[in-house]
């Protein structure tokens, strides 16, 4: 049995019931944490599902925010030093991760109240997450303001990278079944991902042949 | 033993492997194919990965496309019928979904080229993929060109979903579970997930705890 919902009834839909649907309806999202760091010093550590791709060279990601949430401390810190860091999330400390989403005290870092680990790299300003075993250092490089809903694309460019060595296989391809990465979907289900294979490059009359990962994931 | 990859590294990094990192760093991506139809009727279909959820009320998302590539036609026939569907991509079909990235010559629909089926809802112009078991129409509503790069980002407004009764919660959660949708990460590299568990709502001082999902993926 299939349900049908038009475009009406998502309009006169109950608020939270139409949120839960939305969020959750375009499938898997990349999960992270993000950490910036305000120039008084004190950090902010926020959960994100927005992230995602926008090119290789320059190397280039976006990430969505909402500047009447929580996430807001996460925008000022950002455009006002220029960097944050993105770090992949893993199941032994996933409910902290979801936890960092709760409304604290504007004096307190997510990382004192959710017991996380701030890590520093040399010459970069907000905290990485020592827990996290995949970092992403991010220089921004672009406000672009959504004018149907308010919410904001920050782009920034991906200027380090920090990751196990055994997960990064010979093509530049990073195994997040080496990594322990976790996926989400909606605003609160957390999924570990197994593999069913690489495919090879697309060529037309050829069928999708798999490509073997040497890696701990691999298959 | 952990690599660090500097920008300076970055940017000299031979073009593929480049890519094959920058996009799969950022872990699990939401995978769907999109369905479009030119205004003489040819039909295209291309798999993505830069889905994301822009806001619920009212309901938007994002997808980033490539003007230079097999995405053109996907472009093409937005701008010029506005409407487009996303279809979720399941295990018994996913490497047809792959094959939609090949350069199939102009005047071939990959749904053709790849043996999946063509299904049409009432008033509603480009078609929908019968073997997917989550189909969302979507009306576009603005372009927005990334200067960095040349990608082009479209904001199109949800106007239609359709999917099975029993990945529908009562809260309006889509059990990703129950539909048996995948995940992608990087380019190429195809996964299924299986949920840790969902997490109720975050509040300061209160740990996070499990909500029950009581459809086919419950848990």
């Amino acid at each position: 049995m299939s349900v049908n919902i038009t475009s009406a009834q998502l309009q006169t839909m109950e608020q939270r019931y139409r949120a839960t649907l939305i969020n959750s309806i375009g499938g898997y999202k990349s999960l992270c944490v993000i950490g910036t760091r305000n120039r008084n010093g004190q950090t902010n550590l926020a959960v994100f599902s927005s992230l995602f791709h926008l090119g290789a060279n320059p190397p280039l990601l976006g990430i969505i925010i909402r500047p009447d949430s929580v996430d807001r401390h996460t925008l000022d810190n950002i455009l006002s030093t220029r960097q944050f860091t993105i770090n992949h999330v893993h199941e032994d400390w996933y409910r902290a991760a979801h936890q960092t989403a709760a409304r604290y005290p504007a004096h307190q870092s997510e990382f004192a109240a959710t017991g996380l680990t701030e890590q520093y790299l040399t010459g970069f300003y907000p905290p990485f997450v020592q827990e996290s075993k995949v970092h992403i250092g991010a220089q921004f490089r672009e406000r672009v303001d959504i004018r149907h809903n308010g919410t904001v694309m920050i782009i920034a460019e991906i200027v380090h990278i920090a990751l196990p060595q055994d997960a990064l296989m010979p093509d530049g391809f990073v195994d997040l079944a080496a990594t322990g990465s976790l996926t989400v979907s909606g605003l609160d289900s957390y999924h570990t991902a197994t593999r069913l294979s690489r495919l090879a490059y697309a060529k037309p009359d050829v069928p999708p042949a798999s490509i073997p990962v040497t890696g701990a994931g691999g298959k």
